[in-house]
């Protein structure tokens, strides 16, 4: 079974951090610019939360709030999943699916190696699918 | 296998649409209440687009756009894949997944029956593993 390590590999991509200090406005700008949708926000070298665009819907527009001049800490996400490196990719969708999250934190020790979004699993899974096609196809006509 | 009819009638809500004329505030604020990240939207009878959270943060905070002033018309994406009731969860996801959308309105003839999320079909899956997990456990030990 895959762990979260593979996947990592596979994205072979930084992964998106902004500081607490930005506001809502630059966090919005970097995802679009990133195309993705959530970012982990640090202080210093400390993970302090997750801001998605879940969280700009529904704290920062619905509210009525200016995206310009809300501080990215008081709209994202304090309370956090993350998996380890060695989590397997089923934890991970167990815990995306039960904690109706679509970003896990991967952590190493105190470190932030790595983000796992619900697409990246989708993908995996997708990909798999695919192989295990090829492989019956490959076995009932042979492989030329 | 299942198909969208079965989920449709295990999800047992209504569709939600918004009329083409409200604002991308109005949306947001209908999302939020409504709890979900995408809405339908209608012009009379008729699907013309769907508006997402993904919408709203890249077409209109990221450009800088007013969401009180902007109409959903103007922020959707009009170019969207449907679904009909007989097309199985597996078409669902892998449609999802290539398409990279994580909603799928389920069109029967001409009218809009249901929409399906990546978060309904992750539960639906979650929750088949859970029956395999169960049935196997049952199995091993009787079951009471």
């Amino acid at each position: 079974m895959s762990s979260v390590r593979d996947l990592l590999k596979q994205k072979n991509r930084d992964v998106i951090t902004i500081d607490c200090g930005a506001t809502v406005l630059d966090g919005a700008v970097k995802m679009n610019k990133e195309r993705i949708g959530g970012l982990v926000v640090m202080q210093g070298d400390k993970i302090i939360g997750i801001f998605t665009e879940r969280d700009l819907m529904n704290r920062v527009i619905a509210a009525g709030r200016n995206p310009a001049e809300m501080l990215l800490c008081d709209a994202m996400t304090t309370k956090i999943a993350c998996c380890g490196p060695d989590t397997t990719i089923e934890e991970c969708r167990t815990v995306m699916t039960e904690h109706r999250v679509r970003h896990l934190p991967v952590v190493e020790g105190d470190k932030l190696v790595g983000i796992l979004s619900i697409g990246d699993l989708m993908a995996l899974e997708l990909e798999a699918k695919e192989q295990t096609i090829k492989y019956l196809h490959d076995y009932m006509t042979g492989p030329n």
